[in-house]
């Protein structure tokens, strides 16, 4: 049996060569491409699909999966994982008909560039005509597998593998109401001080502060680098070779340091799978949710906690004294958990991001049901974004024209956002309890214990298990809301008072 | 029979896409990856050419070849090129095996090795057995071709399509003589001063500088750019992205000009292809002759010349003007064309280069037909130099092992370099009669009509001709050496006084 499964592991690890080639090149693009580039870009990564594609759903890896299937049954190895997530992957790619994927590609293409226009022009009856397309293309997609409980299932499952929509939604539902009412009340609360985050702070002395920090959290610049980029991610070409971007906004000149930790906080999740994995389905971050839970916990929990602005604020102070002259490291670490309702998803606090999250959650559920028409969306987005935030946009472009999702067609991606935070906070009362001393330890500068035991419990393990088998071998349950609740109105609490 | 060709533009699209991105991995590679990443990026490489190769060769190709070499036989049409130029490529690369691939892959690797010690150490006895395989690999090559006068033929036609070795070594013979005696009388003439060339640049000023330079001959950077690397290379993804690399040498700071400019003439050539010939095997400059005609040219014949110096003279003075304090533009002049018996090729002049390059292939001409002895190469190396350039180095690691060609199989190419100053020439004398005030253009700091010759006459053709049609259609003869002769000689003789 052993030779079939180095047949599967060299073709698959031909498909990983492709994959990453593609990254290689989509990196390169973000970062590095003259913008004349780009027409042969988009044509070498179609290619590049294509052949990867074509790879990973040949009669050969089937039969072969077949086989291995029945060899590895009730084993928990590594080999056993492999053959399982590999068995996974191929059941999804060979449901759906090369057809469809060429036509999604055509749709998706014409339908970001309406988004982009009527997003210019906020004008949603320019990607009204689009949006249809796209809805009947995702309806088309999900009925390539077997019925589920709900449509929405077969979507969210490709982010979140495993994770049923009415589990979201009875998680999001005792979110929401706590939140909401967090919110309230802070806003009831004396306003916090923090028109001194914005005084013109250098561009080169920024970015060199946030690779001090991420440097310090454990970030390998030797297995990786960071570059400018209009928008800031994460991307992986193997466990040596884990780059992020960032960026620099003038208007406000210190979110990069928390996009660094961000981005940095995904890079450090890849960097920590076993190099055992390299080369196999196993070798990512096993779900959305994880992953994200890595980078809010690196950007939130560690780096907009007090403990950690009483190490770094006397070296930001050193480097930026103008700037913040006479403030304290309470007032900044104040300053920069400010709770703003706001109209925009990327630039919400941690006490309102989660409710962005749901809105679009139930326009999508809705939308794809039936229940949502449409051309009703600009109006219900208001209404909730109302109900839930507190404030109505005040034109389409800052409302329901914000995001790129869904001219991509990325249908069950949003709700993982929000599950990060939840599984950040799960793992972070654990990790307090295992090392007792954790915020003396990032007081002091110091993260080896932090990425030491995120490491072994979470990172090595890359795709071998499922993701929430994952969550509760580690924290002792299913992803739930209780500890990040928790977490929101303890800290909350101490800054406005409540 | 239209469908027949448009199924073959489809297949060798794919494969241009996947040698693209092939491109892309390596020019990440020399220029971006953190070193760790090498392991995964070679096995990415590894695989992309497999894919390319498989896709090449397929017998899918071979029919529709067949067919479509019938159909357009003895038409001068694009199309009839491109069916031409697939058939010789496709012809090529069927009759290598496989296996043999491999096998070279695995020897090249360990003889890269072993030259990297043999070179530290100076020591020729560690690469010795590694460059026997080499040449084991190089006549099993040789005997998957069809008998030629000179098994050199085989290799060198990998590089100069159509091009025999009796006729390079008619050319060599006459150009060996003629350079000898001039550098014997440069060095009974008075010597020029260039010690103010070594005077500390800054980094900085000295690549805006480069960058500005080759913006005026007309690179594109809004199709291009300019990134720092261990060596000065040229790269193209297609004819919208076409990338070149530069370095600063701290003790030759103004070598940085001189490779830009060199790297530039690589690029301005893709940059000028026809764009219907993207993704097609005429997409490429049509051999490393005529390719290496346009880099020395731009680098040498103008950006050596006197009217070049004349007005940009004055621009780096202004940069630079304690360092060239007291110097004038002729002395500058004469002082980058400084003639130095050299031991290193790369860093040899206009004078004695080509003589560097004539070494070399007698030895390579002879390492394949037995006549030299592998174990003698270091002592016929060092005779040669002696009888050539006149000096002898003191050690194998500045002599027969400076160079990495023989460690990594590529037998065959060097001539091209010297093949390719030769055509230089002769192109600038057709040049100068089609432009006769080319050098006021220069001078003037004007190089558009100088470009729009070059991209008419050479550039947009891509690889549609044979490389010696091209360069007949173009000067009214094949290769000949007069042209460079004659240009050596006035140069030299007005900057030495002879």
């Amino acid at each position: 049996m052993s030779k079939k499964l180095d047949q599967l592991k060299e073709i698959l690890g031909e498909v990983s060569d492709v994959n990453h080639a593609a990254s290689v090149l989509g990196w390169d693009q973000q970062v590095n491409m003259p913008s004349a580039g780009g027409e042969a870009r988009g044509q070498q990564l179609a290619t590049l699909g294509k052949i990867s594609h074509a790879k990973s759903t040949s009669d050969e890896v089937g039969k072969l999966l077949d086989d291995l299937k029945k060899e590895y049954e009730g084993s928990d190895s590594d080999d056993a994982a492999l053959v399982r997530v590999a068995a996974r992957d191929f059941d999804k790619a060979t449901r759906v008909p090369g057809e469809f994927v060429a036509k999604q590609a055509v749709v998706t293409t014409s339908a970001f560039e309406a988004w982009v226009e009527a997003r210019g022009k906020s004008d949603f009856s320019i990607f009204l005509p689009h949006l249809e397309k796209v809805m009947d293309l995702m309806r088309e997609y999900v009925s390539f597998f077997p019925p589920s409980d709900h449509p929405y299932d077969a979507l969210l499952d490709d982010y979140e593998p495993g994770m049923k929509t009415a589990e979201v939604q009875e998680i999001f539902s005792k979110v929401r109401t706590k939140q909401v009412k967090l919110i309230k009340a802070i806003a009831a609360a004396k306003q916090v001080k923090s028109d001194f985050l914005r005084k013109g702070y250098s561009e080169k002395k920024v970015w060199a502060f946030s690779e001090t920090i991420i440097s310090q959290f454990g970030y390998d610049f030797s297995r990786g680098r960071q570059d400018k980029a209009a928008h800031p991610f994460e991307t992986s070409f193997s466990v040596n070779d884990v780059r992020i971007t960032n960026r620099y906004e003038p208007e406000n000149p210190l979110a990069t340091l928390f996009s660094g930790m961000h981005e940095g906080g995904h890079a450090m999740y890849e960097q920590g799978i076993s190099p055992a994995f390299d080369r196999t389905p196993l070798a990512h971050g096993v779900s959305s949710a994880v992953h994200e839970s890595q980078s809010r916990m690196w950007e939130n929990l560690v780096g907009r906690s007090q403990p950690f602005w009483e190490y770094f604020f006397p070296k930001l102070k050193k480097a930026f004294s103008a700037q913040l002259d006479g403030v304290s490291a309470k007032t900044f670490y104040k300053a920069i958990n400010k709770v703003e309702p706001s109209l925009i998803r990327v630039n919400a606090d941690e006490a309102t991001y989660n409710l962005h999250i749901m809105l679009r959650l139930e326009l999508e559920i809705g939308m794809l049901d039936g229940s949502v028409a449409l051309k009703d969306l600009p109006e219900i987005w208001n209404a909730k974004m109302q109900e839930y935030v507190g404030i109505t946009p005040p034109d389409d472009s800052k409302g329901v024209l914000q995001d790129i999702h869904w001219s991509a067609g990325l249908f069950g991606y949003f709700p993982t956002y929000a599950l990060g935070n939840l599984v950040s906070a799960q793992l972070w009362e654990k990790i307090n309890k295992d090392i007792p001393d954790l915020d003396e330890q990032i007081r002091a500068g110091k993260f080896d214990a932090l990425l030491g035991w995120l490491r072994e419990k979470v990172h090595v393990h890359g795709h071998k298990y499922d993701p929430q088998d994952l969550i509760k071998k580690v924290t002792g349950s299913r992803i739930d809301s209780a500890a990040y609740i928790r977490y929101l109105t303890g800290k909350y609490s101490d800054i406005y008072g409540l």
